[in-house]
C-alpha cells in the first residue's frame, strides 16, 4: 500500500463536502429564480405550476443535507469544524425552507392582489441566493478565494438592509391603505415570511465569514 | 477493587440515559391522548381542567430533559454523540411544547367553533406520540431493533404528510368560509401551531434515523 | 521564559470571556431601560428616536457575539466548554433581539394605543436585563458567586412566570375589548413578540445554571 492510498483511506469522504455544499447553492439559485417568476405572475394556477419546481428543489436539498450530515458520520477527517459544517448545511437549508414557505402561504392564502414590495422581496432573495451558489463555487478552494467570498459575504448584508428597508415601508403601507382586515392579515403574514427568508441569506453570509476568519 | 467495578464506576450512568428518554416519550404520549380529548369538548371549562393535564405533562418532561443535560455533564462515557443525545432531548421537549403551546392558543383565544380539522391533527398528534413513545421503548435496545425504530421513524414521516394535507385545506377552507376576520385570525393562529406541533414529530423521528445510521 | 509567561502565553485570551459577557449585560440592561422609556410615551415621534437606542445597542451586542466567537477559535482552553459559552452568548444576543423586535413592531404596526400591560411587560422585561446585567457581573467571579448567581436565575424564572400571568389576562382581555380587527391583530402581534422577550429572559437564567451545576 502506498503512502498515497493510504491517505486516499483517510480521507476519502474529505472531499464529498465541497460538491455537496455545491449542489445545495444550485439549489438555492434556482428556487429563487423560480420564486421571482412566482411573483410575476398573478395568475393563480401558474403559481402553483410554479410553486412545484420550488417544492421540488427544497426537497432536493433536503436530500442533500442529509448526505452532508451522514458524510460528517463517515468521515474521520473533516476540512472544517465538524460544527460548523452543519451551521452551514442547516443555514443554506434554512434559505430554501423559508423561500417554499413563503411561497406555500401565497399558494394558500390567495391574496386578492400581491403588491409590489412582495415582487421586489424576492428579487432582493433572488440576487442573495445567486450569490450563495458563488460564495459556494468559491468555497472549495478557501485558501486562494477567501476574499471573493468576503465580497459575496458583505453583498448578501447589503441585501438584507436593502430588504430591511424594503419590508419597513411595506408594513407601513399595509397598514396605512389596507382596509380589508383579512387582507391585511393575509399580507402581513406573507410579508413576514419573506422577511425571514432575506434574513436567512444574511445568515449564510455569517456564517462563511466565521468559517474564514477561523481557516483562511 | 475488581475490574468490574471499575467499569461500573466509568460507566456509572449510561444507563441513566435511556430511561429518561422513555419517561419522556410516556409524557409525550400522555400530553397526546389528553390533547385529543382537549379537542373532542366543546366546554371551555372542561378544556381548562384537561389542559393542566397537558401543561403538567409539560413541566415533567422538562425536568426530565434537565435531568438528562446533568446527566450529560457527569457522564464520561455516553452511549451516542452528547451532540446526538442533547439534540434528541431537545426535539422530544420541542412536542410537548408545540402540543401545549397549542392547547394554550385555543385556551386563551377561544375560538367559537374549533374546526373538526382541529381534532384531526390532534389525532395525528396523538398517534404520532404514541409511535415517539414505542420508539423510545425499542431505543435502548437499538442494537436488536433498529430495524423496528427505523419502522416507526417512518411512520412519523408518514404522519407528518397526512397532517400536511389536513393543514393545506384546512387553510384554504378557513379564507374561504371564515367572514369573521377576528374568529379567522384565531384560527389561523391556531392551526399554524398545530402544524409545527406535526413537524415536531417528523423532526423526532428524522434524528432517530440519524443516530440509528450513525451508530446501529 | 519563566513558568508564568507559558501560561499567560497559553492562556492568553481566556479572560477576554468575561469582560465581553458583562458588556453584553450592560447593553441589555441599557435596552430593558430604553424599552421602558419607548411603552410609557405615547408620542410616535419620541419613540422612533428611543427606537434608535434600542437598536444601537443590539447592533453593538452583535458585535460582541462575534467578538465572543472569534475568541472561542483563537482561544486553545476556555473557561467553560466552547458549546456552553456559545450558548449563553446566543441567548444573551436573542434578548436584545426580541426586545429590538418588540419595539420594531410597535414602531412599524403604530396601534392607536399600546395597552398598559405592553408596558408592564416592558417593566419585567427591564427587571430581568437588570437582573442579567448583575449575574454577568458576578459571573466571572463564578467560583465565589456562585449562589449569588443562582439567586438571580431563580429571580429570572420568577419574572417569566409573572410575565405569563400579565400575558394570558393581556390576551384574553384583547380579544373581548377590541373589536376593531385590525387593532386587534397588530396588539396580538406585538403581544407575542413582548412574550418572546420575557422567555428569552428565563432562557439565559436556564443556561446560567446548567453552566454552574457543571463547574461550580
Amino acid at each position: 500500500m502506498k503512502l498515497n492510498s493510504i491517505f486516499s483511506f483517510l480521507l476519502p469522504k474529505e472531499s464529498t463536502f465541497f460538491p455537496l455544499f455545491q449542489q445545495s447553492g444550485e439549489l438555492l439559485a434556482e428556487a429563487g429564480k423560480a420564486f421571482v417568476d412566482f411573483t410575476n405572475t398573478t395568475n393563480h394556477e401558474e403559481r402553483r405550476i410554479i410553486y412545484k419546481t420550488i417544492k421540488h428543489a427544497e426537497t432536493k436539498c433536503d436530500e442533500i443535507t442529509t448526505q452532508l450530515f451522514n458524510a460528517l458520520n463517515d468521515t474521520f477527517i473533516t476540512p472544517f469544524d465538524r460544527e460548523d459544517i452543519r451551521e452551514l448545511a442547516d443555514a443554506l437549508d434554512d434559505v430554501i425552507d423559508y423561500i417554499n414557505s413563503s411561497a406555500k402561504r401565497i399558494v394558500l392564502y390567495q391574496p386578492e392582489t400581491l403588491p409590489e414590495q412582495a415582487a421586489q422581496l424576492a428579487r432582493i432573495i433572488r440576487n442573495g441566493c445567486e450569490e450563495i451558489r458563488l460564495a459556494m463555487v468559491d468555497f472549495s478552494k478557501l485558501r486562494y478565494k477567501s476574499d471573493s467570498v468576503m465580497v459575496r459575504c458583505s453583498t448578501m448584508k447589503m441585501l438584507e438592509r436593502e430588504a430591511d428597508d424594503v419590508y419597513e415601508h411595506f408594513v407601513i403601507d399595509l397598514f396605512r391603505s389596507e382596509k380589508d382586515p383579512v387582507e391585511l392579515f393575509k399580507l402581513t403574514q406573507i410579508t413576514k415570511e419573506l422577511e425571514r427568508a432575506t434574513n436567512s441569506v444574511d445568515n449564510v453570509g455569517k456564517m462563511l465569514k466565521t468559517i474564514i476568519i477561523k481557516y483562511a
